[in-house]
């Protein structure tokens, strides 16, 4: 049988609708569609927001937040939290491939994460072995269903399991950012010093070379300092990225009087939309990858100002993206000791 | 004097604000900076919300209407209604024109319409003669300042002041369109009956030419049978554009099996960016105008199903898309007629 690439196929109610906004999705795993893959899931990382409300619900009992796990599971056949709306992603290995999804390069055995929210994954639950509410993670046995189209990546051997999580998780920055910028471009990244920002640098530093300029916005000093002792920014400006006049200026400043082609905001403040907008040159190109931006911000201030340029809305999912930020981290020697020193 | 181009410095409160997150400005006429235009204000086109806000307000009475504008423009040096955040645009003569300014190539008496917010434009009033509460007008004498990057277009004298205002106020969809598709594209239009849905349609054809495909999403009867009529589109599909499912089904049958080069979100309803994602092939474009639009649910939707597409914020302003967008009206008699029928 083959199965919906989105998954469709396992969506029990309402119908026609998407695995996401459905209410329960079919995890029989002895049901077996040829464009799946199964997985024998080992850890549940939930999401942040998901395993604050869950803890707060059960006295912050561990518990308890087992016990929540359980319960939505089997519910919703999906470790969809149904207060915060939102999932989480999953470590595992693979224990079934279909015929119809050999092509995507897994093979029964890979140690995998899924980049696809547990909001959309089929999920069927035996036993909670743990809560680690340090890390937000539950040590479980089960078995989960990756459709056809759901990202999945195989962990690499020479990283460790928390750097390769933290950089998979926006891993789309890198390359975006290679795929709009050339050679001595001058470009603008907000929010520099951060998981995202710091990719995006190393990344733009690679691409426009020499000749090119990259300034970084970051308002703490610590990370500031080491967004600047990574040498991948010809100027780190220390300043709120909200503050859109200033961070102008100290742009024009840095770049000779010139707005840039290219601004990326990895912010995770709301309000910076004006300020990526008003630094960006006519016809240059603004990348949103936070998750606050506002559509209608920056869409109504574009226009209250006249600024012909290029808006994206951040797409994590890029072909090879996991592939090339890898790529990108295991060639810098200095970002992956400082990404390893933060996050790994 | 030299003013700043976004306004700043007609900002009296709070410091370093932009025009529009300001809570009051200047509106001193007798002020002149020199790349300013001071404009003879006839006409205010208030925002429909506010409207609807300070008549609700007001016991329903446009005496009472008259009266808030009037407080609002004293206290903050704008009409911006201090409840729903929003403004509106208006219309009225050049009464000077700046040094600096003279190179945007409007002339003393010329009869315009401005097309960044009231929100952040100054006003000054000095009478309210009527109030028109079906077309949410008011007649009124006063000074409106327009700063040097505030977009702002010449009535033509060929098109009636009701048609060029209703596609004023969409004239980015014209020229974004022609940018983004090529000869031979496949390009479907969401929400394809409507005032920039038409203008979308009507613009692809003409660029796609006989050998691409342009396919239009319509659930109204009335507006789809418009559409038809109207020629533009190589089929209409009869579909609610949340159902993301169904409407990808209809497009691949409308389009040999394939997904398409472009799609084009013109529709005011929430959760239709699956839709919008799933009908379009890995690398095209997805260009969401409407103001409905959720950046996350974008996001999140497309990496969830490993699409790698270009999505953009739908920016109103291009270089030059008001007369692009009246070009086309003028050299398109059904298309032209059919916007009078409806709104002019």
């Amino acid at each position: 049988m083959h199965g919906d690439p989105f998954g469709s196929h396992r969506v029990l109610e309402p119908p026609r609708a998407l695995p996401q906004a459905a209410e329960r999705l079919d995890n029989d795993p002895s049901r077996r569609f040829d464009n799946e893959i199964h997985l024998a899931v080992e850890t549940l990382n939930i999401d942040a927001a998901s395993f604050h409300q869950m803890m707060a619900a059960s006295g912050e009992k561990t518990d308890g937040v087992a016990n929540l796990v359980k319960k939505t599971v089997k519910d919703r056949g999906k470790q969809h939290n149904p207060v915060t709306g939102s999932g989480g992603m999953l470590l595992g290995r693979v224990a079934w491939v279909g015929a119809g999804a050999t092509g995507r390069g897994f093979a029964t055995g890979d140690r995998v994460a899924t980049l696809a929210s547990l909001s959309l994954t089929p999920l069927a639950l035996s036993a909670v072995h743990a809560v680690r509410p340090e890390s937000a993670q539950l040590d479980v046995e089960g078995t989960a269903i990756v459709f056809f189209s759901a990202p999945m990546v195989k962990l690499p051997a020479d990283l460790t399991e928390r750097l390769a999580l933290a950089v998979c998780d926006v891993a789309g920055a890198v390359p975006q950012v290679q795929r709009h910028t050339r050679t001595g471009d001058r470009v603008v990244v907000i929010g520099a010093g951060g998981r995202s920002g710091l990719l995006a640098c190393a990344a733009a530093r690679e691409k426009v070379g020499p000749s090119g300029k990259v300034i970084g916005i970051e308002p703490g000093e610590r990370f500031a300092a080491e967004l600047d002792a990574l040498g991948v920014c010809d100027q780190v400006v220390r300043a709120d990225a909200r503050e859109a006049l200033t961070v102008r200026q100290a742009v024009l400043a840095a770049n000779g009087g010139q707005e840039v082609d290219f601004a990326v905001s990895c912010v995770t403040s709301t309000g910076v939309e004006p300020t990526a907008i008003l630094v960006t040159k006519p016809r240059g190109k603004v990348y949103f990858f936070a998750m606050s931006t506002s559509f209608t911000a920056a869409a109504l201030f574009a226009e209250g100002v006249s600024r012909d340029i290029d808006m994206y809305i951040g797409n994590g999912y890029v072909e090879g993206h996991v592939e090339a930020t890898f790529d990108l981290v295991r060639r810098h020697i200095a970002l992956r000791e400082l990404l390893t020193r933060r996050y790994g």
